[in-house]
């Protein structure tokens, strides 16, 4: 007898390792092979090879800390360009290398960068980015996918270029989501450098959406983040006596040798794959599942992201 | 220069030993002092004694873990009634005295109770209970306090009695937010016996609301189940090798001595500084907002508990 909060076949997107044996399971009864995959973890493992795309060498940053763990996340120039631009700026001159990771703060954020706030920058990055945390819709790449279920935040959500994003008539915007990283800002109108950033490592904080500025999202390492102590001063910054986690090295995937490169791809949001797998995320119908949702929240449809087989 | 993703004051509510400092903030201002307070943060400082709601001893159950730190459960008896007499019946034995957590998945749960799954049940807890996830409003106590925003997963939220709830027109259930506690359970129709419990550590998981029993929150120490380092088992499950966290006993409350007895207090969902709260949570208009949401989700906007002082 073992208990689960849920099947395990049948929740949350499975570990690269333990894909093949979903796909397997799968296979291995006829009555669901004939059908379509039930559950949203094995829409992902049979997703054909052109439901996938690359993400580019020069949108992946590699952060390297102690111990030779690594965090990689996923740049969004597109919709936080003056921004990214400063973030490749300062892992070309390895700014962050010898920072550390000096915030945690539970069900909120991880943040890291300098904690002395005292380290300069180096030269060309940009101090005074105007605040541009929504993007008309004829700028970005694709079609917005719709998620039409509603959302206590935007009038509209769905997916546009691999992202999530949140939607009023004209323009889109990044979401506050588990893993999405943001920039770090003083008061208003101030919109941060770049050079301190955060990850969510909680309930998805939407109130800070189009109120500073989202780059990315965590796409290897989340869980790295999400694990360090809390921090027990005012908002989770590590007190005096408390570990910061040592940062070795952030470097863009696209400045690391061939062979170092972390390879990822995202699924394609207007693939029938990605049609399937918000169906079932809004509707699991499996044996664990006797009532399904019939929806499913911005945030807890996390496009999904593999590495490149 | 320190850069925050929020302003410090604005954001979250504030460790206990903070409320003073931030009443002191806005009361040293003689503008924000004149009008309400301006974050939900000031708004659960300044709540008056009667905005409060004592906790029952015997729906606080108490778990003492490696190196004696504390996780403090609330029950939810009107919810959960069959499940959470077995809870009960099980502290009273000493059932998880010993045991540990066992499994920890990244931005899903951490579950504890007996890793063997051979341990025996004492005699008396309930082994087959009638899932009954969802509840006649009329059996429930107080009114419906209304959240006047869209939900994903259900026709209507709010508040009862101290909770959050999902609705539909006659019925109410328990969400699955942050740090909301169910029972673990095998494949349907088994509802699970409330001795394999877990905790939400991640984004709210709400597909699983009306297919798997909660039965309290975790109103103390969530961010130490949080940060434990997650499982490389599938589901995140502590493989060979991974060290399970030792649980040292779990009681309830009223069963302890009188001195040690922690005691807490949840704000009255019906007060005055409730309705505060939530209108604030959902619109952020202090320094750092330039734009409030105009919305919030019901697991975002968790119902604030403090120690009684």
């Amino acid at each position: 007898m073992l208990y689960f909060p849920f099947h395990p076949m049948l929740d949350r997107a499975m570990p690269i390792r333990s894909l093949a044996f979903t796909a397997a399971l799968f296979l291995s009864s006829p009555a669901l092979a004939a059908d379509a995959p039930a559950t949203p973890s094995a829409i992902v493992a049979q997703a054909p090879a052109g439901a996938w795309r690359p993400i580019a060498p020069d949108a992946l940053l590699v952060m390297t800390v102690e111990g030779g763990k690594r965090v990689v996340i996923q740049l969004a120039p597109d919709f936080a360009p003056a921004h990214v631009a400063n973030i490749r700026a300062l892992a070309r001159a390895g700014w962050w290398d010898g920072e550390s990771v000096y915030r945690v703060q539970d069900n909120y954020v991880a943040q890291w960068g300098d904690a002395t706030e005292k380290k300069a920058l180096p030269p060309g990055i940009a101090a005074n980015i105007v605040p541009d945390y929504v993007r008309p819709l004829a700028t970005l790449k694709g079609a917005a996918v719709p998620l039409p279920y509603p959302d206590a935040y935007a009038p509209r959500t769905g997916f546009i270029d691999g992202w999530p994003v949140a939607m009023d008539e004209t323009s889109a915007w990044l979401p506050h989501c588990y893993a999405m990283v943001g920039v770090a800002r003083n008061l208003s109108p101030d919109a941060g450098t770049g050079a301190e950033l955060y990850a969510v490592i909680g309930q998805a904080p939407r109130q800070l959406d189009r109120n500073i500025a989202l780059v990315g999202r965590v796409i290897e390492g989340i869980g790295l983040l999400a694990s360090l102590p809390r921090g027990s001063g005012d908002l989770g910054f590590y007190a005096a006596g408390e570990r910061r986690l040592p940062i070795l090295s952030v470097r863009l995937a696209s400045d690391l040798p061939e062979a170092q490169r972390p390879r990822y791809q995202a699924m394609d949001v207007g693939s029938r794959s990605f049609a399937d797998y918000l169906r079932l995320r809004a509707n699991r119908k499996d044996d664990f599942y006797e009532r399904p949702a019939g929806g499913v929240d911005l945030c807890n449809a996390p496009v999904p992201v593999r590495q490149a087989p």
